[in-house]
C-alpha cells in the first residue's frame, strides 16, 4: 500500500516548516508555469487553456503517487511537438478530433506507463542510449525553436521537418508583420538579457538575493503583461499582430478520454514513444535532484506515477505531461521539501485559469514564440556530439544520425531510428563476448591473455577464458571462435574452457557447449572446465552436459594445468616455491 | 574473390575419386529428393512441379557460393507452411496471384539474406535463441501434420492454426473416403516401418549393407511407385482418391520476379521471417556437420549463398528453400565430399521434371501426405520441454509460449512472438549487470563476494567489485543500486569500483558514472576505482572524468585498501606473511 502511496511517507512528518517552503516553491513555480504552459499548448497546436489544464490534476497526482520530493510534471516541449507530429497526421488543428486524439494520445501513454509500472518493466527505458536521447532532445529543440520563427515574423510556416520549415519559411518571406517582429525580436532580446543579466543587474542595485531571484523568474511573466498591454493600448491587433484571443474562463470538466479502439491503434506508436521518452526525461531530472538530498527515487513506482499523472491529464481535458528539467530545478532551488508544492502549485494554477484568463485576451503569440525559443535553447547542446564522438565513435556516429535523422525525417521517425540504432548496437556488442586465449605467468598461479603477456602455455593445451556470461545472442560466436582455434592449432589434444567471469549459462549456451563438446570429440580434442562458479555448476549438474564431458571440472586453472601439464606447470611451480619464500623470509 | 566464390577453392583439386563419391551421394539425394520436393510444394499450396523447379537451380547456386560441403538446399517442410501462411493472406490457392506471390517471397527473403551477408550481419540470427527456435519448430511440425490428416481421410478441411484445422477436420468427418484412408494409412505404416524395420529386414536377408542403405532411402520413391500403379490400375481415382493429375513436363522458363513494390511490402515481413528461420536451420545443420570432418562453415558467406539460393529460385519459379536437416544428413552419409554432388543432384532433378512428370498423373496426394507426416514427427520433439524446463524456467517458459501461440495462432505470430520474447528476455537479462559487495580474505591480496565467504571489510570503505561491461542497457542499475547501498550504509565515506571483468564503458556507462560520483560528492562520499582494465583507462582518460573524480585510481584493490584502510589491511598482511613464510619455508 504505502509502496503505491509515497504520500502516506511524507505527509505524516509533514510540519508548519514544510509547509512554508512549498508554499514558497509553489508560488515560484507557478509565475513560470502560466506562460509556459500556454507556449507549450501552442506548441501542440492546441487551444492555451488546455496548456493550463494539463498542468493542474497532474501535479495533484504526482504529489500522491511520485517518489521525487522536488519533480515538477506539467507539459513539456519535447512531448507537445511529438503531440503536434502524432496528432496532426490524423486530424486538422483546431477540430474537434485534433483534441479528442491529443487527449487519446495522454490517456493511452499514461494506461501504458502505468501497465509498465504494475509490471516493473522500468528497465526497458535504459534501452534508448544517452546519445540517441541527447541528439533526439537536441534535433527537437531545433525543430521547436526553428517553428517558432514564423510567429516572431508574423508570417505562415509549417512543417514538421527542418528543411519544410526553412523551405516555407524562405517563400513567405514576403508576408513579414513588422510590428511582430518588433514584439517578437525584443521580448526574445529581454528574455535573454534577463536570464543572463537581471539577476547581477538587480543585486548591484541592492536587492535583496531571495527577491532578485524571484523578479528573474518573473521575467517570462513581465514580457508577458508588458507585450499584452502594449498589443492592448497600441491596436497591434489591427495592425496585423495575431493575439490568443479569447480563452474560456474557468475549470475543466472531467471527462473521459474517447474510448476509440481504431483511433488508439492509429495513436498506439506515438503514444508508447511519447511515454518512453517523457519517462526517461522525468527519471533523469528526478534522480539527479534526489542525489543532491541523498533521498531514492522508485523508478517503477515513477512509471506508475507518471501514468497516473497522464491518465489524470486526459480526464481533466489535458495532453501528455512530463517531468520538466528546468521547473523541476526551480522546484528544488526554491526549497520545496515534498510533493505537496507540487498540489499548491496546482492551486495556483487553477486560481490563474478561474481569474486569469480574460487578461490573456491580448496575449501576442509572438511573446509565446520567443518564451519557447528561450526554453528549448538550454535543451540544444551540439558540443555533445563532439565530446561523445571524441569518447566513442560508435556512440558518436549514433548521435549523429539520430540527429540528422529527426532534423530531416521528423520526430517519430528520428526517435525511432534512434531506438532502432540503440538496439542494434546493443545487440551487435553482445553477440560477441570477450574471450582470450590465456597462459600462465611464470612463478605465479596466474593466467593472463597470450597477446598482452609474457605467459607459458603448453603446446597441446589450449585455454580459453571466457569473461561473460554466456546466453543465445553470444553462445554461437564461442562455437565459431572454438572451430577457428582448433583449425589452426592442430597440435592441441586439450581444450580447457575458463569460467571465472560465466554467470549464467542458459540453455542455448549449454546447447553451444555441447556443440563444442561433440566437434572437439570429432577432432579428437579433449574438453575441460575450470573456475566453474558455484550457481553455474549447479545447473550444468542439471543437464547430461557433465556425464557427457569428455574432460574433467578443475576448481582452478592452477589444477588445471598441474593435472594436464604437470611438467610444464612443476617447473613454474618450483620457480614459484622459491620466489615466495625468499619474499616471505 | 575467392571469399564470396568458395567453388575457386574446392575445384581445384577435384578428383576422380572425389567425383565418384559425389554422383553416389547425388543419386541417393535425388531419390529421396523427388517425392518430398512434390509434397512440399503441395504443403506450400502450389502446384507440384513448382517444387521441382525449387529443387534444381538453387542447388547449382549453392555449390558456387556455399562454403558447406554436404549441405543440400531445397524446399523444406517449415518454410513451405510459412509461405503458404503468407502467400495464402493474398491470393487465393490455385490462382496466378497466388504463385506469383510466392515467387515474390522466395526472391525477397533471397535478398535480405544476401544483403545480410554482404553487411556481415548473420549475428542477428543469434537473437533467436535455441528453446524458440526449437518451440517453433516443434510446433510447426505438429500443425504440418495435423494440416495432413485430411488428405488421408480424402476429406476437405482446411485452417492455419490447430484448433481451426481440428474443428473443420471433426465438421467433415463424415466425408471419409474409405479408400483414401486405406491408400494414406498403409502408406503411413508402410515407410514408419520402412525407416524404423527396412534395413534390418534387409540385412537380416544377406542383401549388401550399401545396397540395404540406399533401398532403405528409396522407400517413399517405392510407396510412390506401388501407390500410383494402384491407383491407375484399381481406378481408385473414379473412387474419389485424390491424385495429382498433369504434371507439366520440361525445364521451367527463367523469369523476372514480380517487381510490384506493393506486394513486396505486403510480404516484407514473412520474407523476412522465413529468411532468418530459413538461415538459422541452414547454419545449424551445416556446422553440425562440417564440425565431424573439421571443416570451416563462413557463417556470413552462408547469408550470401542462401540468399543467391532464393533469388536463383524465384528465376526458375520456384519458391523459399533452406538447407534441409535430412537430406543434408542423407548426402553427408552417402559419402558427398564438396559441393558439387548437389549440382549433380540438380542434374537428376532436371531429368525427373524431363522425363518423370507424365508418370505422377495418377500419384494419389495421400501418398505425399504420408511422406510429409514421417518427414516432419523427426522435427516434433516434445519431450525438449520439460528438458529445457529443469534447466531453465525461463528458457522452458519461453518454448512453452511459443508452442502454444504458434498452435493457437499460427507460424507467423507465432515465431513474431518468439523472436519478441527471445529479445524481451535478452534485454532483461543485459539490463542487469552482476555486481557484487566484496571484502578481504583474511591472509590474502584476494577480494571476494561478502555474501559468499568470510572476508574482512572496512566500516567506512564500500567496494563493489563490477562482473560485466557497463553499457547503456545496464548504466541505470549501477546507479540504481549504488544509491541503494550508500542510503543503507550511512558510515561509508569511501567507494571502490572494482571493475576487473569490464571490457567496455560506453559513453552512456559513463554519464552514468559521472552521475554516481556527483551523487557520492554530495553525499560526501569519495570515489575511487580499482583494477582498471588498459583499453578502459585509456578510454576514461580521453574524458573528464578523471579530472572530476574525488578519489583515487588504484592499480589492484589491495593497494586500495592499504590506502584506505591501512590500519585493517596491515593486520591482514601480516597475517599474510606469516602464513605465506610457512607454506613456503
Amino acid at each position: 500500500m504505502r509502496h503505491y502511496f509515497p504520500i502516506l511517507d511524507w505527509s505524516k512528518a509533514y510540519s508548519r516548516e514544510t509547509l512554508t517552503s512549498d508554499l514558497v516553491a509553489a508560488l515560484i513555480v507557478t509565475i513560470m508555469l502560466i506562460p509556459q504552459s500556454l507556449a507549450y499548448a501552442l506548441l501542440a497546436g492546441l487551444p492555451p487553456e488546455v496548456g493550463l489544464y494539463a498542468s493542474i490534476l497532474p501535479l495533484v497526482v504526482y504529489a500522491v503517487f511520485g517518489t521525487s520530493r522536488t519533480l515538477a510534471v506539467g507539459p513539456v516541449a519535447v512531448a507537445s511537438l511529438m503531440t503536434a507530429a502524432a496528432v496532426g497526421k490524423l486530424a486538422a488543428q483546431g477540430t474537434p478530433e485534433y483534441y479528442g486524439a491529443a487527449i487519446a494520445l495522454a490517456f493511452l501513454s499514461g494506461l501504458m506507463l502505468l501497465a509498465m509500472g504494475l509490471l516493473r518493466l522500468g528497465f526497458v527505458a535504459n534501452f534508448l542510449s544517452h546519445p540517441v536521447i541527447s541528439g533526439f532532445v537536441t534535433a527537437s529543440g531545433i525543430i521547436i525553436a526553428a517553428g517558432q520563427i514564423p510567429h516572431l515574423l508574423g508570417i505562415r510556416a509549417k512543417g514538421e521537418t527542418l528543411p519544410d520549415l526553412l523551405h516555407e519559411i524562405w517563400i513567405n518571406l514576403n508576408d513579414i508583420n513588422i510590428f511582430t517582429l518588433v514584439l517578437g525580436a525584443s521580448t526574445v532580446c529581454f528574455l535573454f538579457w534577463s536570464r543572463t543579466n537581471l539577476k547581477d543587474f538587480l543585486l548591484s542595485r541592492k536587492v535583496r538575493p531571495g527577491l532578485a531571484t524571484v523578479l528573474t523568474r518573473a521575467a517570462p511573466v513581465a514580457a508577458v503583461v508588458i507585450t499584452t498591454l502594449a498589443t492592448a493600448i497600441f491596436g497591434l491587433k489591427a495592425r496585423g499582430v495575431a493575439i490568443v484571443g479569447t480563452v474560456p474562463q474557468g475549470l475543466p470538466t472531467p471527462s473521459l478520454p474517447p474510448l476509440d479502439l481504431q483511433l488508439w491503434s492509429q495513436i498506439a506508436v506515438p503514444a508508447l514513444l511519447i511515454a518512453i521518452v517523457g519517462y526517461v526525461e522525468t527519471i533523469s531530472v528526478a534522480q539527479t535532484l534526489a542525489a543532491k538530498r541523498r533521498q531514492r527515487i522508485d523508478p517503477d513506482q515513477e512509471l506508475v506515477a507518471l501514468g497516473a499523472c497522464n491518465i489524470g491529464s486526459a480526464f481533466a481535458g489535458g495532453f501528455p505531461v512530463t517531468g520538466g528539467f528546468s521547473r523541476s530545478v526551480v522546484n528544488f532551488d526554491a526549497g520545496a521539501q515534498t510533493p505537496a508544492a507540487g498540489a499548491y502549485t496546482a492551486v495556483g494554477m487553477a486560481l490563474a485559469t478561474v481569474f486569469l484568463t480574460p487578461l490573456l485576451f491580448f496575449l501576442p503569440k509572438a511573446t509565446l514564440a520567443a518564451t519557447i525559443i528561450l526554453a528549448v535553447l538550454t535543451l540544444v547542446d551540439l558540443g555533445a556530439i563532439r565530446r561523445t564522438f571524441a569518447y566513442s565513435r560508435a556512440d558518436g556516429a549514433a548521435m549523429a544520425a539520430t540527429i540528422l535523422v529527426t532534423l530531416a525525417m521528423g520526430v517519430e521517425t528520428g526517435i525511432l531510428a534512434g531506438v532502432a540504432l540503440s538496439l542494434f548496437l546493443h545487440l551487435y556488442r553482445t553477440s560477441r563476448p570477450h574471450v582470450a586465449v590465456v597462459g600462465q605467468v611464470p612463478g605465479t598461479e596466474h593466467f593472463r591473455n597470450v597477446e598482452r603477456h609474457n605467459v607459458i602455455t603448453a603446446p597441446d593445451v589450449l585455454t580459453v577464458r571466457v569473461d561473460e556470461s554466456l546466453y543465445f545472442p553470444n553462445a554461437r560466436f564461442l562455437e565459431d571462435y572454438i572451430q577457428d582455434q582448433i583449425a589452426e592449432n592442430k597440435a592441441v589434444r586439450h581444450l580447457v574452457l575458463m569460467f571465472p567471469a560465466v554467470n549464467d549459462v542458459d540453455s542455448s549456451a549449454l546447447e553451444s557447449l555441447e556443440a563444442i563438446l561433440h566437434m572437439l570429440e570429432a577432432s579428437g580434442v579433449t574438453l575441460h572446465l575450470s573456475e566453474v562458479k558455484g550457481p553455474v555448476m549447479d545447473r550444468l549438474r542439471r543437464s547430461h552436459f557433465l556425464d557427457a564431458l569428455t574432460g574433467q571440472v578443475f576448481l582452478t586453472q592452477y589444477d588445471a594445468m598441474l593435472h594436464l601439464a604437470p611438467a610444464l606447470t612443476a617447473k613454474t611451480l618450483a620457480a614459484s616455491r622459491r620466489e615466495t619464500s625468499r619474499n616471505g623470509a
